[in-house]
């Protein structure tokens, strides 16, 4: 009798690091180890790297695990080809078929999708969307990537690219993009965003603040909680305008899709009220009356967790149960 | 043995007339009539009438048709409940449970959603939206009403109330919309949207036009067709300045769906180039690179017929389908 516990892999590509884990249909992970990315300039050595570990943790737990699929999410990973499609961040240009050679490589069952579209499977399998239908997933890192859940599927699209409210026409000929448009969303809502509205604020107030100190190059996301929570103006303001501004938008999304919840991810998601706080209030004040005060914005449960390996891992168990 | 046909019977739900059809599933009607609406200030007053002809043309018709079932448009329709809730422009206040009404009177499968969740339908079951899996239906009237279809689905949202493009912002603070809201779509393009350009036009610009002579309660959309086809500046502007908006809010809803095709349906569709050109020059522009030359544009198939009618007879095959 097999007595082994069936596993996948979950593989989350970044610019910089790959994370692998292997984890259980509940979202317990046995494994974690990660390489850098940017070590390969081929994709095959960079496969190779990735199924040496494989190998390792296979031989090093015979019997003890049965590894039954993959899963990768990855920027520009589009999910009907399994390609990632001219990731700017990645060292890898053009269009590589990131799922084929994986499978040839590992033989097992791959499939891929881009970062966004994996935390929101995260959060619909392992996470706070186990009951969800309709939802949507933000996830606020250096950009803004988004998964829509729609009918309990994700939307991906004609083509495989939906979900990129991140370039949404948040203000008519605002802020460059780096997409080349003007007034993106993510431009004002994401890590950046926040970074360009604090040196806005720099200039248009005159309130004293830590940020008159700091170059534009070494300001973090991340000291602008710490301000805020200081009670510096300039922060407390930025986060105003941030959430301000990913609450107007989001109503245009309730509009379209009429989600149960909207879940956060990521660094901004972790400064609690000062970006739900007025995210809350901006949406409520800008929907329609059939929808305002049902639609909740709540942090994503697997906001301390390492959702983008979860989420490749809740990709392939979905892609496994729906055979 | 029974030689009957199968039919079904779709009822269109306006503020002043309710159209009736009975179709068979390639679309083709075999029978259509119409009572007006607002003359019933009962709801079940009116589906007694309704059933009166349905009677009638049962017993006229005897072993020629069999009748399958009964599907609705209706503003504010909600698909979910069955209710049509809320809506402004029928005499009926409240929540009215419809379908379950059409049921107990007919005894046949009854659905009902809203006007243009209906002829999105009607576009995937009887019209050019056959083999689509993912598109946008717009259907122009005097407001802007949107069905979404995705991964070969309606959305129709956690609460029914999905697919409300009509009320996305625009215009950040602009004109005022029946729904309390500034600057939504609808307040700019709808037949009321381009009658109120045609009006900001006559105050902003000093061109000669034909609109000079005309009071605002006396304009009627078809009015700036006719007057564009004939060169007046006003109405050529008008219809720039319209398909203009179209176009660059269709590429935010292509950054959330990425549909494969977008129809137009309505009075301002079928003005042509005049609505067509600029909304898919100022799409294009405002698409992210992925996006580009994707999107088709098109007119509805069913542009010239009784597509309300067809929508809500397309509804219920579907749902007699999926059974």
């Amino acid at each position: 009798m097999d007595t082994s516990k069936d596993v996948v892999i979950g593989i989350d590509i970044g610019g910089t690091f790959t994370k692998i884990g292997v984890a259980d249909r509940s979202g317990t992970l046995y494994y974690e180890n990660s390489i850098k990315t940017d070590l390969y300039e081929d994709p095959n050595s960079f496969v190779d790297a990735i199924h040496e570990l494989v190998v390792e943790f296979s031989s090093s737990n015979k019997g003890v695990f049965s590894l039954k699929g993959v899963g990768i999410g990855a920027p520009n990973g589009n999910y009907y080809t399994g390609h990632i499609e001219f990731a700017p961040n990645l060292v890898w240009r053009g269009v590589i078929p990131f799922a084929q050679i994986f499978n040839s490589k590992l033989n097992l069952p791959v499939a891929l999708t881009n970062d966004a579209n994996a935390a929101a499977i995260g959060e619909m399998v392992f996470g706070a969307a186990q009951h969800m239908k309709n939802f949507l997933m933000i996830t606020l890192g250096t950009g803004l990537g988004s998964g829509l859940v729609v009918n309990g599927g994700l939307v991906y699209g004609h083509d495989g690219f939906a979900g990129e409210l991140g370039h949404v026409c948040a203000v008519e000929n605002g802020r460059l993009c780096g997409c080349g448009k003007r007034g993106c969303l993510e431009t004002y809502v994401s890590a950046t965003g926040i970074k360009r509205t604090v040196f806005e604020l720099l200039a248009s107030e005159t309130h004293p603040s830590v940020f008159r100190s700091i170059a534009f190059k070494d300001l973090e996301a991340s000291q602008i909680y710490d301000a805020a929570e200081k009670g510096d103006p300039i922060a407390i303001k930025a986060f105003k305008i941030t959430g301000k501004m990913l609450g107007k938008t989001l109503a245009d999304t309730v509009a379209h899709i009429s989600p149960q919840a909207i879940f956060l991810f990521g660094g901004l998601a972790l400064s609690g009220k000062w970006i739900f706080d007025p995210a809350k209030k901006a949406m409520e004040e800008n929907l329609l009356e059939i929808f305002k005060g049902k639609i909740k914005i709540l942090p994503s449960a697997l906001l301390n967790k390492n959702i983008a390996v979860l989420g490749a891992a809740a990709l392939i168990w979905n892609e496994l149960d729906s055979k």
